[in-house]
């Protein structure tokens, strides 16, 4: 891109001027259409380093009421962002609907960084690639508007601003060891920029570069399709997109209907005898993962009064509490139903050598998301891919997925349901929401049905807890994460 | 992506079947659907040599209604075809809208096929593929369908299939010499394949991978990722799309007011004299750029008035009738409108070696469709580029193209209508529509000084003709011609 791309002739000051009073009046008045059409905005500057990100976006955002816009300036990841995937503090930032986020510099910059000092291989680079072409995509397939400026100068200017930065006492530290590097090996940079810059340039989210020689022209252009970018979003009301063909691995699962119950259980001699050597066991293996660093996840989701609690209190009982968290998932807050409906199960990521144990899940979007018409047909269908993905991720960062699914037949869950109800203790347990879910029993069987066949992943695949004997379904699942702790760990 | 891919397991015959039944129905009715939301659906199927593309193609079309599909077997470009830019022939065969277009093979063949046995160089496959995503991206941008089907088969597989091909007289001619290169260099193809379908993945038109082994599998997974894809496209309506920034070389335009016009006149004589001189000059360039095979484009666009006829027709006399072509551009044809706007314009194409002039052109968009809301606000302020990028496709073809402004003032149009209109001979020239133009002539003005700064690229700049003076333009445009024919052919 860089090296076919011709930069305008910098219009005259007064021009300038002009157009710059213009722009900022028009983003002024499109903050409170952002608002009013709850789009959410992520605008990201990379570039060489000295380009100008900083004080460029310290003047876009003058325009913007500060309620209603959030600067992220993203320098190396910290040591506990280090222990995390790639994309989480990407993620983490994204906007809320209505709001804007300005980065400066992200996930290309850390990638190009890579690339230039830390060798990543052509092998890595295509799946750092992969990576970001999916996150980017994710976000403006839903709904989101990401607009990528690419602040260019050449390498005399950039040389140039370096040494007037360096002079100065207080503006030395601006300066980084990565900006003087840069300029020093500015023709190799520029090829890995370019390529950069080629591999990304969706058509859903464009680059856009920006000549950076004159910082009032840079603000300009800035603006100007900053501007242009929020008007078309605005034209458009909810789009539909292709739904992605499935590429990942899957493991063939059974229809719900075609796993048999009877016969799993357990005496409780045999479950007491069985619960204390397993978490003996979990417990050992809880502290190797810890040494060894590797993150692990495992996911809940079953039909109500199922067993789901109980289950995860055996795990539990069995770990360190400094190194797991459980993770109730009830319908989102505001602030998280704002964002990329993933957004929050990013968030509650583990660090790596940590265990977090999600009490229902993001699959939420193909169950009550898709049943109660709390997400388009369009937004659901695609989530079995952007689920794919995102454990992709995961797994690609080192995580053990184990994902249950806690399963019990219809009579089973009336008659808990009765005893919940009759039981003062544990009437707070029942709702008329789970007596007005359990009516839709056959469309929701279909829709978990779906669900296991188009998820279940070699890398995450689902397992399924026969649970009409709680005690059968909690040894199993203590089993199940032994033995997938034990591949990875031995 | 084909290294990354995992095929699904094949579903049991009576389960492809069900499902078959299923999705035919479903085709079915969707293309009265398709007919009523006047949607384009462009079907590509590329893949293996003997994977079963045209079977396939044959099985999928009996679910239409002949009215409404075409099918079009793009083997290798004929002699004709190789004398035009490489995406001519596949822009032709875009579909109505409303309609469908299945392409057996098409621009992903004839791209590895280069790559592999013509040795595309690095630098020539690398704009081959921009070129494609340019093509694809402007499809989908104007509201089309584009749906990618590659079909895989495993080497013995092909091989298999091309003994059996072989064995038979009546079906020997189906196996043609690059399908034997591709099974003895299966490897090197697979390579050149996947990085290629890697290279155009794009979100709005991403690649389906189809495991073809077994041909009513193959069936089922085209039926079904094409449904999807329908139902998808029906579910939206008018889409906006980002504006891309402007990347090719601008040569900086005046702005018709600051043209100046007095002056610039010739007496009878010396017209005469200089028309001769220019004329012959013409005549011989002609003749070289024929035996050259350069390729030339002229277009004219100007003032209601301004003298646009008289002005072609100063060219044309100068030139041989078997080399050249005159395409008086007027309002487009239903079956025009009922595609991309460019493709009338592409497929009225020279060959190489031949001149085409267009009395009006695809500039419209910006003007007339700007103006009088033919198109909307993203459709013309996405014009600029997608205009910038066709002429960008000629000019790598090797073309010439000189784009013509013909401009008077606003006294000067009054005078001539009212010339028109009080003599009976020159009466029909003149319409109502003429006039109610002339009342939006600022509007105009302001709509063509945007175009002339945002299309004068260095490779297809505009020329202004100071035409209130006739003689003056004709012979300005004959020297800008004839310079410009010189620098190729000199």
């Amino acid at each position: 891109m860089l090296k076919n791309w011709n930069t305008a002739e910098i219009p005259s000051k007064e021009e300038i001027k002009s157009r710059l009073d213009k722009s900022r009046n028009r983003l002024y008045e499109l903050q409170m259409k952002i608002k009013e059409h709850k789009l959410p905005v992520l605008v990201l500057f990379e570039g060489w380093g000295a380009s100008g990100k900083g004080s460029t976006i310290g003047k876009v955002i003058k325009n913007i009421d500060p309620r209603f816009f959030k600067v992220a300036t993203m320098s190396a990841p910290t040591e506990e962002e280090l222990r995390k995937p790639f994309l989480y503090r990407y993620m983490k930032q994204i906007p809320e609907s209505g709001k804007f986020t300005f980065l400066d510099s992200g996930w290309m910059d850390e990638t190009v960084h890579n690339r230039l000092q830390d060798n990543l291989s052509d092998e890595d680079y295509d799946k750092r690639i992969d990576s970001i072409k999916r996150f980017e995509r994710q976000l403006t397939d839903n709904g989101y508007l990401v607009v990528k400026f690419f602040m260019h100068i050449d390498r005399e200017e950039q040389e140039k601003r370096i040494q007037k930065l360096l002079k100065e006492k207080d503006t030395k530290w601006r300066v980084s060891s990565f900006d003087k590097w840069q300029n020093e090996h500015y023709k190799k940079c520029y090829k890995v920029f370019d390529r950069y810059l080629n591999d990304t340039n969706l058509p859903t989210s464009p680059w856009y570069l920006i000549d950076s020689k004159d910082s009032k022209w840079a603000e300009l252009q800035v603006l100007e399709i900053l501007v242009s970018g929020i008007e078309v979003a605005l034209q458009n009301s909810a789009h539909s997109v292709p739904i992605l063909q499935n590429i990942f691995p899957l493991v063939k699962m059974p229809k719900l209907a075609d796993v048999p119950l009877e016969g799993k259980e357990l005496t409780d001699e045999e479950y007491k005898k069985e619960l204390d050597e397993l978490q003996d066991k979990l417990k050992d293996l809880h502290n190797r993962l810890y040494r060894k660093r590797v993150p692990v996840i495992i996911t809940y989701e079953g039909w109500d009064a199922a067993g789901k609690g109980g289950n995860i209190k055996r795990i539990t009982e069995a770990l360190d509490p400094r190194g797991f968290e459980v993770h109730p998932i009830a319908s989102p807050e505001p602030h998280e139903k704002a964002r990329h409906y993933l957004w929050r199960f990013w968030t509650r990521l583990p660090k790596d050598g940590h265990i977090a144990i999600f009490d229902r899940t993001w699959y939420g979007r193909v169950m009550v998301e898709r049943l109660e018409g709390f997400c388009s047909e369009n937004d659901w269908k695609r989530a079995y891919n952007e689920m794919n993905e995102f454990e992709k991720e995961l797994s690609d960062w080192g995580a053990i997925i184990i994902k249950f699914w806690v399963q019990i037949d219809k009579d089973t869950q009336l008659q808990r349901f009765t005893d919940r109800q009759n039981n003062p203790e544990k009437r707070w347990k029942i709702t008329d929401e789970d007596w007005r879910n359990r009516e839709k029993w056959d469309l929701y069987e279909e829709a978990i049905d779906e669900m296991l066949q188009k998820t279940s992943t070699t890398y995450a695949p689902w397992h399924i807890l026969e649970s009409v004997d709680k005690k059968y379904a909690r040894i199993k699942a203590l089993k199940i994460i032994i033995k997938e702790l034990e591949k990875v760990l031995n």
